[in-house]
C-alpha cells in the first residue's frame, strides 16, 4: 500500500516534470536545480552566478526552503524575479510547485530559471521538476566520502561544484579518492571547484551555464 | 489520500517508539539519536565519544546510512556491538528498524545506544525511533542560520553540538545570532561547542551524556 501510494506520487511528479520541460524547451529557458547540503554554499554561489550574469542574461529564481524565506531575501537586491516556495517541512522540491512558480515568470522574456531546492543530500535527487539538468553542490567541509554515501545525486547530476576549496587545508579532505568517486559513479559530470565566498574560480562553472544555454536556446 | 497514508505511517511508527522507549527504561538504557547534515561531523563524534567512554560503559551503535557501510566500518576497531541499517534510499531511520536492530544486543549488558541518523536536517527530526533525546549536531561550516531554516530538529533536540569551532575564523559564522535563534527555538536546550576531529572540547558533552545515563538507570 505505501508502495503504491508513492509508486504514484512518483509517476504523477513525473508527468508534470516531463510537461514542464517541454514548455521550457519551447521556450528556450534554461532551468537548473540546485541540490546540496544545508550550508553547502547553494544561495551564496547563486548570488555570485547572478552578479556575474544578469547583465548578459534574464534570470529568474525559484527557491525551495521548509520554513523561512531568508535565502529568497539574500536574493532580492538583484532586483529579479523570484518565487518563494516554503515546502512546510517537506524535504525536496516536487514538479507541481514548481509548475505554478514558474507560471509567476514571463518565460518569453526569461533565459535561465535557477531553483534552489531544499537543503538535504537525499530526496531532492529523486524527484524530477522538469530540469535540464541537476547540478550537486558540496563543500570540502563536508568530506571526500559524500559522493560514494549519497551516489543517487552524484549519478543523476549533469555537474558538480565543489565549494569552500579555501578551506580545504585545514580539512582532511582527500582530493583524489573524491575525483576516484566520482570517477566511477559518472564518468561524464562536468566537474568545477570554486570559493563562492571569495568569488573566486567561479569561471569555468559560468562558461558552463551559457555553452549550455546555448544550446539550450537553439 | 496521500495526507492519510502519511499519519498511518506515522502513528504506526510512534506506537512502535513508544514500545521501545518502554523496553529500553526496563532495561535501563539510554538511546541517543544522532541527526546532522552530510559532513557535519556526527561519526567524528561517535569515535571520540566512544573513545573516552567505553572504559566506563558498555556502548552499542545502530548506523543508518542511505548506501554504504562506511560509517560502520569506521567504528569497527573499537570492537563494540555495531548494527548498520542501510536505508537503501530512505532520507530517515524508522522505529520498526531500530527494534530489529536493538534486538540483536544483549540490552542487559548495554548502558548507552548511540544511533547515528542518516545525514539530513529535515526528516530524521520527523520520526521519533524510541530515543530518550535527539542530539542536533552542526558544523560552523554550514552556517549561523541553520536553526532558523530547519526549526524542528532544534525544536525536538534534547542537546545541540556545535562542531568544527577550530574552523570558525575562516567563515562567516556569527555566534551571536546562533546563539539567538537556538534561544528563540528551543531555550531548554544543552549546548556544547567543540572540534570532534582535534578531539578539542567534548568534557561538558561527556558529562551531559554520564549524568543523563545515571538519570535513566535510577
Amino acid at each position: 500500500m505505501e508502495i503504491k501510494v508513492m509508486k504514484n506520487i512518483l509517476n504523477a511528479n513525473q508527468n508534470k516534470a516531463d510537461e514542464i520541460k517541454q514548455h521550457l524547451k519551447e521556450k528556450k529557458v534554461l532551468m537548473v536545480n540546485i541540490i546540496g547540503s544545508p550550508g553547502a554554499g547553494k544561495t551564496t554561489l547563486l548570488e555570485k552566478t547572478i552578479e556575474s550574469l544578469k547583465e548578459t542574461y534574464s534570470i529568474a529564481v525559484i527557491e525551495g526552503d521548509v520554513a523561512t524565506d531568508r535565502d529568497a531575501r539574500r536574493l532580492q537586491k538583484y532586483d529579479i524575479p523570484i518565487v518563494l516556495i516554503n515546502t512546510d517541512g517537506a524535504c525536496h522540491l516536487e514538479s507541481i510547485s514548481i509548475q505554478n512558480a514558474l507560471a509567476e515568470f514571463d518565460l518569453d522574456k526569461t533565459d535561465i530559471v535557477f531553483v534552489e531546492n531544499v537543503g538535504n543530500l537525499v530526496c531532492p535527487a529523486e524527484f524530477d521538476i522538469g530540469e535540464f539538468a541537476k547540478i550537486a553542490v558540496i563543500s570540502v567541509t563536508e568530506g571526500d566520502d559524500k559522493p560514494e554515501k549519497y551516489p543517487l545525486l552524484f549519478r543523476e547530476a549533469k555537474a558538480m561544484i565543489l565549494n569552500k576549496v579555501d578551506l580545504i587545508e585545514y580539512t582532511d579532505f582527500n582530493k583524489t579518492e573524491f575525483d576516484e568517486s566520482l570517477r566511477i559513479l559518472n564518468g561524464g559530470l562536468s566537474k568545477f571547484e570554486m570559493s563562492c565566498r571569495k568569488n573566486e574560480g567561479l569561471e569555468g562553472w559560468l562558461d558552463w551555464l551559457k555553452n549550455t544555454h546555448a544550446e539550450t536556446a537553439k
